[in-house]
């Protein structure tokens, strides 16, 4: 029994913390085939997530499309499908996953965050602004966001002013937020009838 | 500009990666509360978050309840509504991200997984819930979680084999799927008609 009275399994090797040995060109490897001995650093608990869960949307859009021309709906109905009446509709869904990512790695980085403007109107559309975001988040190398804990991050969203420092800013807003809408925008499509499990949602870890 | 082209602006002050300055007797402070001197870590990613987005949770189900009386709809009907026929119920929702949190948490601390009997029919009994995985998360101390970026983590799900490091576990698994279980439990209150806003999801921070 340990100090706080879990019954610990066995022995199970951990290395040492060591630096992050995840040098990228900024086109990181899928989780499997990486070098995994590594910290837990703020690129890496933000930008591969992001690369992958856009990466994992993006094939979902694909399924949805064929559903829609399978099932002979307008596509447009499914872009603009909502759970309720008051709740955004799945292109706002995808569109905000993509502010929220865009935005996470700029502010963690110090660098501007980029404006899309949001004109999507199609799957097309939506691929194209998920492809967009994930080369943007791709474009930062490790040490522009390492080390980003204590930032000061200043932003607002419709006139509500918000203060964070960078590592609550990822755990608590970055990452609840990000995965919500790509969470949401699976919901909508599952509701609608598209033949998705959740491994789609998670892709291959 | 940086060797990556983006535009910095201004310099921002950012401390040097310091060790953990978090030291918890197993209650976290809410983030806005905390020393926030720290690097980001396997437990700083995993368990305050867990915490945070299971308390938002437990609150989301008190206003679906007080939705259910004043609309004199039967508590079960909530409790059991799907999304779609072949998605899975509400309950089964808060199940799974509890189940996801506590098997987090002690697999990445190197002990064993409380089974939990998933007899819950109730609001009060997924409120339960939710506690005793609060309380079973905030029962390890960082330094039991922390430095498991590359433990060996195996598990099965549904006869299926799955070896993960403790990184990529955490980062792409473990995190999507506690986030899409609990944005698709908000997801079927809203398309009920519960009225909840994305601050209840999100929380405090």
């Amino acid at each position: 029994m340990t100090q706080s009275g879990h019954q610990r399994m066995g022995k199970v090797g951990i290395s040492g913390s060591s630096d992050s040995t995840f040098t990228t060109d900024g086109h990181p490897q899928p989780p499997s085939k990486r070098n995994i001995s590594m910290s837990l650093s703020m690129y890496q608990a933000s930008v591969p997530a992001f690369v992958q869960m856009l990466n994992n949307l993006s094939a979902i859009l694909d399924k949805a499309e064929a559903h829609a021309e399978s099932h002979e709906i307008d596509p447009e109905v499914l872009v603009n499908y909502r759970l309720a009446p008051d709740m955004l509709p799945l292109v706002r869904q995808i569109q905000i996953a993509s502010d929220v990512a865009k935005g996470a790695a700029a502010r963690l980085a110090g660098v501007e965050v980029p404006t899309y403007d949001d004109t999507e109107k199609s799957f097309d559309d939506l691929r194209a602004r998920i492809a967009k975001t994930v080369s943007f988040v791709q474009s930062f190398k490790p040490d522009e966001i390492d080390g980003s804990e204590d930032r000061d991050i200043n932003l607002t969203i419709r006139e509500h002013k918000m203060s964070f420092k960078g590592q609550p800013y990822l755990v608590h807003f970055v990452m609840p937020n990000f995965y919500f809408h790509c969470a949401t925008a699976y919901d909508i499509l599952r509701h609608c009838g598209v033949e998705l499990v959740k491994r789609d949602f998670i892709g291959t870890v």
